[in-house]
């Protein structure tokens, strides 16, 4: 049975919580009483659909089921986890969470999603305030990983182990504070992005593309420090700081006043925003949002770098490795991403190969040849691959391969491979040829070790197999 | 000839405008009398050789040549770009940009890489004030697309030709202020982190993770506003702001002080710092944020979008289309990005195929068979692709393909393709034989219009070139 947890609040938050534990193989059940949640509840299910599992190179679990019930008790009698992401109204919210206690269990963990308030605000009037906390995450939820959680050392220890179980960062913030962390960082950069375009000074494009060409592309995978570490050089933090620290002292930023928000400044900035945007959809907007952090995500899961090696550690709890080799043997199983595509907007005919060459990692990892084996200084190198396309597919489409070994003799190894999309299409054939070899002299050479004994045996079971070729 | 361009000042800032430029073909005239200035010039270049070149699927222009020269005359006086990078004291940056002025042309452009003075101070005691502007670039400098110009808007058209042809994005702040627009962000974000840290809430890892795995991965490729108004949804931004403006009223940042940068403070950080990053060194930190850099600016540049709409532009005025079709057709010279390598350390077989399939995407338009004809409802199909991988490569290599039609009959077209690392070694072999499509039915058909003409004769007169697979 799966995992139960409860959505208190279906807006764009409570929503994108939804997503993540649904795609995550959770069930959910969401309390909201707008008559529009379903369909804004859809929308959010459409846009991590076609974005989440793109970020592994494995299937995600089954999708859970997502119940819509009337009451809060319905919501959280039985969950595991209850999310609050109702409006930023501190009575609302301890009103809420109030009614969230009386009905779920004592040791359900109560998250509430808020940007501001501080755990002890929300516990005011709670029995048991130790199982209220605070998890901050970051919109668009089903794809950031962030989670600032603030409150009592035990809940927050247990949540983290079921964040991280769903692919989240969950960052553990040990004294309370309004708004916690990013929201202050972010408050200061909004608060001065105000008063430059009030003065004139810049328009909300400009401003976005100060960032964007900037530092924004250096904060995708070094923070503020680690940045300035780095800029700092060989002559160490300390120095770079006490360079840096007398700007601080300078007019460099606004910092005594909060503009006024007339309606001459609200009107001022929407309409620099819709000049800026105006002319994609929100929905457009959102989509290639997603797609573009898709492809950041990716890239750093490249490097195993900060929000990448998140993705790479996931992708091993979604691994399996009880495979009977003796069979057929199933080497992939995955979503194809939206940057293996091409302009025909379908799978770009290279990813195609990348599929076979990651079917075939696989295959070696089966006979022995993984990473300690390599590392000892011995691997296959792919000599030749043929590949016939026989059917396209798309972004977001689910593939999977079935490949063979057809030879395993002495230093060469033949394995056939056959992709096929989850709809029952054979969409491509890979035929593999490859030699063993010492990365020492880069030549070929007669495996060794555990490769040596369990290659032979390998292969003479998948050799009983009917050959693909002679069908 | 190639253009010239003067570097007042070696340092970090000054080396990465001085790689930017070589690598774009310019010749660099250095000044720093500082005697350890070509060691730290070379370790800039050094890191660009590796990652600048990667963001383009096609070879930059041979590298200029630098010269370290011992006086400013020689440095400014045939140049038409002077890049001012000496230490942010405003006595000594007036003192440099006069001697400057004393010898360079009246035509060249002179542009301070001040973080925080205006033109107006830099311009001061200058007697051509419309000659000097501000483009404040961000480092590294070889990666980061951004360069705030401020100052007289005629020479600022001038330099925007100028660093768009560098690979740039020249942002025009239109009034000038202390410390220009991004700096100001960053001095808010910088402040409100100093008190964090001072105040014991949050470490620098904190902080940062708080950033790389939350809203540093949005503003890679929206900024603050277009983050917004995506999160804001249909209500439209007037109605985001109105909601959101009250939080400005609410004690989240420390506004009025400046933390005091005592020595316990300073150390405090570089402590934080030391155990947060002090297990790389400087050199493998800078690697490891430019390879992050360049997949991610590529990962955009997949999406056409932002920074990588950039690269996609500048890739178009390094292609070249004059061909002759006579002869064996040149359809790739570029460098391996590190994005395409795996963990043995040397390009992944699939990209191999990428190489070959971007070669026959150029066949296909040699042939006629572009954009436009693919947008009227016709294209190639890839059938079939064998590769035969015969050398290694790595990450920075440069590779270059040779194309040579084996067929091109009715629907059918084979396309034989030798890839050679630019040492001369045959790396790999590729034969691809492709037919050709409706969009609409999505089965074969012969070419129509250009297609139909051209490749005939296109095909008989590379018929009478040797043919590869019989020699």
């Amino acid at each position: 049975m799966n995992r139960l947890a409860a959505i208190i609040g279906g807006g764009v938050i409570g929503g994108g919580w939804a997503a993540r534990f649904l795609l995550m193989g959770w069930d959910v059940n969401l309390f909201d009483p707008n008559p529009e949640t379903m369909r804004k509840i859809n929308e959010v299910l459409s846009n991590a659909r076609r974005s989440l599992p793109a970020l592994y190179e494995h299937k995600l679990p089954n999708e859970g089921q997502l119940n819509h019930v009337p009451t809060i008790e319905e919501a959280v009698k039985s969950a595991e986890w209850i999310s609050e992401s109702v409006p930023e109204r501190l009575e609302l919210k301890q009103k809420v969470l109030g009614e969230v206690q009386t009905h779920c269990s004592p040791d359900a963990i109560i998250a509430s999603s808020t940007s501001g308030f501080k755990p002890t605000e929300l516990q005011a009037k709670s029995s048991r305030p130790e199982q209220i906390i605070v998890a901050h995450p970051f919109n668009p939820v089903y794809l950031c990983p962030l989670a600032e959680l603030v409150g009592n050392a035990a809940t927050i220890k247990n949540a983290q182990t079921i964040l991280s179980g769903i692919g989240m960062y969950p960052l553990h913030i040990r004294k309370e504070i309004d708004a916690h962390i990013a929201d202050r960082l972010l408050e200061a950069v909004w608060r001065e992005g105000l008063w430059l375009i009030k003065d004139g000074i810049a328009t909300t494009k400009e401003l976005d593309d100060a960032i964007i060409y900037g530092f924004g592309l250096r904060w995708a995978q070094m923070g503020l420090f680690e940045t300035y570490r780095v800029a700092g050089g060989e002559a160490g933090m300390a120095h770079f700081i006490t360079q840096f620290g007398p700007c601080l002292k300078w007019p460099w930023t606004k910092l005594m006043d909060v503009p006024d928000l007339t309606d001459d400044l609200v009107q001022k900035i929407a309409t620099q925003s819709d000049k800026q945007s105006g002319h994609h959809s929100i929905r457009e907007l959102e989509r290639i949002r997603d797609d573009n952090l898709v492809g950041i995500l990716r890239s750093l899961k490249g490097r195993d770098w900060a929000a990448g090696a998140l993705l790479n550690q996931q992708d091993k709890l979604l691994t399996t490795d009880d495979i009977d080799t003796n069979k057929l043997l199933p080497t992939i199983n995955r979503v194809i991403p939206i940057d293996w595509t091409d302009y025909n907007g379908h799978m770009n005919e290279a990813r195609y190969a990348q599929v076979f060459s990651d079917a075939v990692d696989k295959v070696m990892q089966l006979v022995g040849c993984d990473a300690d084996y390599i590392a000892a200084g011995h691997s296959y190198f792919t000599a030749e691959l043929k590949i016939n396309y026989l059917n396209e597919c798309h972004a977001g489409d689910g593939v999977n391969v079935i490949s063979q070994i057809l030879l395993g003799e002495g230093k060469k190894l033949r394995v056939y491979h056959q992709m096929h999309h989850d709809d029952g299409r054979l969409l491509a054939t890979g035929d593999h040829f490859l030699l063993h070899v010492s990365l020492t002299t880069r030549a070929s050479c007669p495996p060794v070790g555990t490769v040596a004994q369990k290659l032979p045996i390998f292969a003479a079971a998948q050799a009983k197999l009917p050959n693909p070729l002679e069908s």
